[in-house]
């Protein structure tokens, strides 16, 4: 399978969650047998390529990539979960959304002192999350170098932001004018 | 790995969430590397003997061993989602908890009429989740006859419930007197 063999899985969704928006759905591709193993194992190869130790996933699509590829490599896996989840003294970060604020939580001892830490979400768009919680898993200890989506929207600007932070970025699809 | 391999990897948290709770928590498994590859081998094996056709994960740790062992299988996943996250119509249930209620919700189009659904979530406790989510998936055509779990807290009566609705249980690890 390529990433264009995936692309027509995606279902697209205008108008959600608000007008104007083109909300691009990964459930579809999930669902689908020969979709989810595809994307696996090419998200998988990129994650071998750069070396990673560890992959980080984002609650909550980030757990369903991160944690697939991360057994497929066996790899360890770190969730970087919403506030209140984690039963132990946790690293957290505030971040700006355009409304408002989020809090992303980790536990310091899942990251390791220098472990190198791939991070993973379904979707990449403004950034802000992934940002976040890359510089949350560094905070942590973790040495943040690569991070790797299903989906780019490159016009929202999300990979500039993510390499000026001396991240690389990877994605098996773009949605150009998203 | 065996499952007795794996039990000494789950961290136990006194009094988490409230007082004289013991939680058994997961993230310390899933952060092994060699203990998550041998914990989704060993679902993995057991989704392959009751012959499922896809696999359901709770949100949102249900998403990170659902998604693995459905990757590792050549299954798809279906996400069974907190409230307002999907965004197309979904079916939904409220069920009770100790204090109030939850919501699930499931996209019926990802289940698919009389597929064959194994649900799968990190942790078995009452069972009320579990058995709200293979009723959702039930009622989106889904022929759910078995449920998944990494552990299995017996005393707190979860398996039973579930077997009372049609439901056969299995679970890697349990902790009797929890």
């Amino acid at each position: 399978m390529t990433p264009e063999d995936l692309k027509p899985l995606i279902r697209t969704i205008p108008d959600f969650p608000k007008p104007g928006i083109l909300f691009r759905d990964v459930t579809t591709l999930m669902g689908d047998a020969r979709g989810f193993a595809g994307a696996v194992e090419l998200l998988a190869e990129k994650v071998s390529a750069c070396g990673g130790e560890a992959i980080a996933g984002i609650e909550a699509r980030g757990f369903i990539f991160g944690a697939a590829v991360a057994a497929r490599l066996g790899l360890g896996f770190i969730p970087v979960r919403k506030p209140g989840k984690l039963p132990v003294p946790v690293l957290a970060i505030d971040y700006a959304l355009e409304y408002g604020t989020d809090t992303l939580e980790v536990d310091p001892d899942a990251v390791g002192e220098g472990r190198r830490v791939v991070l993973m979400d379904d979707l990449l768009a403004t950034g802000g999350t992934a940002l976040a919680a890359a510089e949350l898993l560094r905070r942590a200890g973790g040495d943040v170098r690569e991070a790797l989506f299903l989906v780019d929207l490159p016009e929202l600007g999300g990979a500039a932001r993510l390499r000026e932070a001396g991240i690389a970025v990877e994605a098996l699809i773009d949605f150009p004018g998203h």
